[in-house]
């Protein structure tokens, strides 16, 4: 079942940029807007690229750690409370999709809670929350295996329908503190390095939140030597279900557009697996979130924006959006300087 | 006729951000977004600001300078030739405006050219083209007045049908000159660290277009001492109207979208007239364009987009208006923590 991704055809490469080069202006002038309509040209292996059916999808899940109180101010209950925010179009991220023509999906990965059905929500869940990874690891194998294929399964469907640009978003009460962690098994980077305020922690939470990760790593690193086993000793649900959409999107030749710290996260697992994933990716946004810019630069990332979000939900992909849809735009629509008869240098 | 700019009323700053604080997502989080809503909120005097009807309006105008070809590897013609390529639809100003459903409006400030008529080109020619400044001034007091006078217009008419919020844009073969003769006498720069490439200056031009605006400068500066003196020597008749298109936009209480080196240019010019323009600004961009970034820091400003477009036309404008418009729509739009039954931390 599992596909494999391939690496970025260069075949068009000249030809993308000669269509780019010859448009009326300043060759470069476009900046990161050329960049990516190279990008986007090359993944669809087309000067004409198109972008279909642009889908958000948000992972939602809880995890066990959030009902010790130390790592988040805000209870558990939040993170149901916001998929209720989401069905009833009220959170930042339903704004931004309505405004930008984005098509959101919610995945229930793994929330505390039973949900109604509702056209916009997938019930994808593996388990209500993680097991606290602070005593024991955040999931089975078997839940992560079960979680990666989900994720594979979500994106092939919305693949199916005509989506060829999917975004990534999350909402899990805590996920920071997992994003956490496996950024720092990930990079290989001292814990205190990865761990931010996430969601309104203050100078003392903050303490608690490292001393409390540092000593989760410890528990768990002597029995990790893969990207799947740290997966499982971390969690979440949301986070590992997001990894195997991402791994499925890149194999089908999706254009994959990055939010902020969680998601990043996901992908530095996805791209332990497979590391050709980052020529399908394009990074919406530096997060005001410590420990993303690093993340970047792991990745040799240049986000697109840099506004100091850091709300998660896909915000920063959703924000995003028009400035990818202008790169593919002015590829397929402006004049040349042939066709207008405007001079060159 | 000349009416005055009014600094931001304060008056519901307290209730703005109690409205920001309020909505489902934790204080602060959406970064840059809600400075945005709170300087449009301001601006519009409500909570519940619109923008309405976006307008670009894109000044364009020849510069004497440019037939010595000593400041541009582009021929004079190119400004008229891109003046037909935005009336035909194929410039990156089109395309963007088109996307983000921006209206358009062609400014003829001073083309060396004549059009035929046009629905979106405005004839507002001061002159064929500006004398060169390196032997003259560049305009006559008559003719700066006059330009100043005829952008005030154009805006009152674009206000009177319902505009809001108003862009600007340029074109004119030389013009990056006229604007870093500008900064250097507003920001008081060595003329050097003004100086940018422009439109595809090489090194060799790069050392020419310094040694030659220096001259300029000289030549000019003791017959200075008033922004309109700055600007009756150094033009042109695109950044001039800009100018005066600027002042009454503050004046009457729109919000002025601010583009790269050039618009900046005429935005010091006006600021120098009147200091409270700068609380109706927002500063879409940080261009390409040498200079760009100090005259950012000069006038304390923030830019919403490091794309590195160097472009001109009001292109990051139009790119950045979409980010603009998700500022209002999350004040307007998304739930609160109350309305949505979400817990607080």
């Amino acid at each position: 079942m599992t596909t494999t991704i391939t690496p970025l055809s260069r075949d068009l490469q000249n030809e993308l940029q000669e269509e780019i080069n010859f448009k009326t202006k300043p060759i470069g002038a476009l900046g990161s807007l050329e960049k990516i309509a190279m990008q986007i040209g090359l993944i669809q292996n087309t000067t004409t690229p198109v972008l279909s059916k642009p889908t958000i999808m948000v992972f939602a899940g809880d995890h066990g750690i959030a009902t010790t109180g130390k790592v988040s101010p805000y209870p558990q209950e939040v993170t149901q409370q916001m998929v209720f925010n989401f069905l009833q179009g009220g959170a930042a991220i339903n704004v931004f999709c309505k405004q930008n023509n984005i098509l959101l999906n919610i995945v229930d990965a793994g929330v505390n809670a039973d949900f109604e059905a509702h056209p916009q929500l997938t019930n994808a869940k593996i388990a209500k929350g993680t097991q606290d990874y602070s005593t024991a690891k955040a999931m089975t194998s078997e839940q992560c295996q079960e979680a990666l294929e989900k994720g594979r399964q979500l994106v092939r469907k919305v693949y199916s329908e005509g989506c060829n640009v999917i975004g990534f978003g999350e909402m899990g009460i805590s996920n920071t503190s997992s994003a956490a962690l496996l950024m720092s098994y990930f990079t290989n980077t001292p814990i205190e390095n990865c761990v931010g305020r996430g969601t309104g922690v203050d100078d003392k939470g903050l303490q608690t939140k490292i001393e409390t990760l540092r000593k989760v790593y410890n528990l768990h690193i002597d029995a990790i030597s893969t990207p799947m086993e740290a997966l499982t000793a971390f969690g979440g649900f949301e986070i590992v279900m997001m990894c195997g959409a991402m791994l499925e999107a890149a194999s089908l030749k999706m254009t994959l557009l990055i939010d902020g710290f969680i998601v990043t996260a996901a992908l530095l697992a996805a791209h332990a697996m497979e590391s050709d994933i980052l020529d399908y990716c394009i990074f919406c946004h530096n997060s005001g979130e410590q420990g993303h810019q690093k993340m970047l630069e792991f990745l040799n990332a240049e986000p697109l924006l840099n506004l100091g979000l850091r709300l998660g939900e896909g915000t920063g992909c959703a924000v995003a959006f028009p400035i990818i849809q202008s790169s593919v735009n002015f590829l397929n629509e402006m004049a040349t300087f042939k066709s207008a008869n405007v001079s060159e240098a």
